[in-house]
């Protein structure tokens, strides 16, 4: 398979340490050097997240990040449990999806493509209806679009306290300021293909306790067997603590792999790998704007606009993308409906943006302006 | 980590070159070089199972084995639907557990332990109701029980051939003899780290055509988000058609190293593995009978012996565990609740019994016999 940069918004490159370690022989989830791994990875995982070190529980899965939106819908809310998704692409939409397939009945409050939900509309929607719990995706890749996660929890502390905050993470862990236990916030899903910077296969998750106990709540009925809360948090507790339990099997090479992508990750410190996709994320979009004069889709400048990507139009997507690949970078083209065949995408994340030896997104910012592309 | 010969019933010793698959860069989904590859996945899938080459489909999803439970039980059976399941251990009772989760009423035949459910029992119950679906766990790892997975067929076909048969085949697929097509099987869930060769984290199963039709009924209402075949279905059909299609993010590395133990595995030819996993079976059960005067677990000799692990009762199972250990050999204890401290269980599948440079298994009965531990 050739050697392209790799710059979608993920997966992403991964760093030579975390491709040795994904290429490592098996073994047996239950030996001791293995559960040891596990609790580091575990505890790293509060770090990321910012959560607290005891309470709530850091969850790590086999599967895509989707998965965990099934780990949201099926085991916080239940059948006929009011929920407000706030709108803001093509994943929003998604996880809408998912929580209706579990049951819940959602009212969607739809931004402005390319902005944000206003405040507005938040503040008077929850103080209309009292909601089980608030979805908001703090980037969705289709659009570029970044949340203000902190001042939305907020609102819903002070106006539904008992509302569960459900974060869309997949593509901000990692790159965007998140504030797990000062904000409040009860659930929030990643991956661990995206700004975490390890392979796509994992579904890396965190839970507040007050979630924890009401998913934990023996009268409740689950209604996923393989996203069941009620299945893996034994599990999680117990390699938290140092010792091995089954449910199924875990995915012990990715779980290596994070292992060496969450000691980097944790070693640059999140506020610097925060700056760091911000002044890329700043240069980028400036560059593509004021000297190429393309248009993102996300409203740009405002503190709308996501820093571990940057979606823009452009009049033939397919040109632009092939004029790259045939120059040794990727990106790729757009998957919200109504712009999909309009833009392009470009992933800013992990290793490219903070790596001192790689020039990835000045050399892909070069490409685009050589290739006269419009 | 250290290099000690991993001998559990799964994960396995992958070979050099499944191992270097798994430890490349990665890559985006979409493009050819990975579409092609997928494909090629697909294809080999249906020469794993002994499928039709374009009725049903494979379908190659990132999860533990697990999942597969969900597929079936979320897109096959509906609430109320009556289940029969054969009952040979902890993976039947598990599949059972689940099939409950997602609304089905289960009648379970329960095997002596040790033994296959006797066909006169599933014949009468068969004959007593109608049944959506029959579940059969072709080796319950638990138990190291190998059911007949053909004969059963062959009383549902004649006695209830609406009945869809779903086979458990995480621990069987690649080492005994399976015929998807010509045994008439309608669901079979697998998974990458056993037999097949590669690293935990892929849930590979096979669908049949009548269960396709069923599962993408317009009228019926999925059940999971993440294991939805109305949503999976159309992702593996576009790429075994060559085209990239998203629902959600593929573990890339994962397939890649799929990719090379489906042609690791069918280069040897699936007969000439079959019977290798057989004849090293044969041989240590026999050592470890005959020579060592353990017994198993399983009622052995007798067809019900499972050929890619053996299950065997030891007076001090950790002290066995910990000799071997510390001789560079892993080996794990018991799972089934009524047996669990009271045995052992050695898997040999894989490179472990096929490759002509490894003596895994020799080495293995050579530290058994030489440890005197009984």
């Amino acid at each position: 398979m050739s050697n392209d940069t790799l710059l979608i918004p993920g997966p992403i490159v991964i760093s030579e340490k975390v491709q040795q370690a994904l290429g490592s022989p098996s073994c047996s989830p239950t030996v001791p050097e293995f559960v040891n791994l596990f609790q580091g990875v575990l505890k790293n995982c509060r770090k990321l997240f910012r959560a607290h070190e005891t309470q709530g529980q850091p969850i790590v899965l086999v599967g895509s990040g989707t998965l965990g939106w099934d780990v949201a819908a099926a085991n916080l809310v239940d059948p006929e449990d009011e929920v407000l998704v706030l709108g803001t692409g093509y994943f929003s939409d998604s996880f809408q999806d998912c929580l209706e397939l579990y049951g819940a009945k959602v009212d969607k409050l739809e931004a402005p493509l390319g902005d944000q939900v206003p405040f507005q509309e938040v503040e008077q929607q929850l103080k209309k209806k009292q909601y089980k719990a608030i979805t908001i995706t703090q980037v969705d890749t289709s659009t570029g679009v970044l949340s203000n996660v902190q001042r939305i929890a907020e609102l819903v502390h002070e106006l539904s306290p008992s509302t569960f905050i459900i974060v869309d993470g997949v593509c901000s862990i990692g790159c965007e300021e998140f504030e797990f236990d000062k904000w409040g916030i009860d659930f929030c899903l990643s991956a661990s293909q995206k700004a975490i910077g390890a392979a796509p296969g994992l579904s890396i998750s965190m839970i507040s306790q007050r979630a924890l106990e009401h998913a934990l709540d023996p009268s409740r009925k689950p209604r996923s067997y393989y996203a069941s809360l009620k299945k893996w948090i034994p599990v999680m507790q117990a390699y938290e603590d140092q010792k091995p339990k089954y449910f199924a099997t875990l995915s012990v090479q990715m779980v290596k792999s994070l292992d060496v992508a969450l000691k980097e990750l944790l070693a640059d410190g999140l506020e610097l790998r925060w700056e760091k996709h911000r002044k890329t994320s700043e240069w980028l979009k400036k560059k593509l704007t004021d000297d190429l004069g393309f248009k993102l889709v996300t409203k740009y400048p405002s503190e709308a606009a996501a820093h571990g990507l940057t979606v823009f139009y452009v009049k033939d997507p397919p040109k632009l993308i092939s004029y790259l690949k045939q120059h040794g970078t990727v990106i790729t083209g757009g998957i919200h409906k109504q712009i999909a065949s309009q833009c392009v995408r470009i992933g800013h994340m992990g290793v490219s943006v903070c790596s001192e030896q790689l020039d990835h997104i000045p050399a892909c910012y070069k490409l685009i302006a050589e290739s006269n592309i419009h």
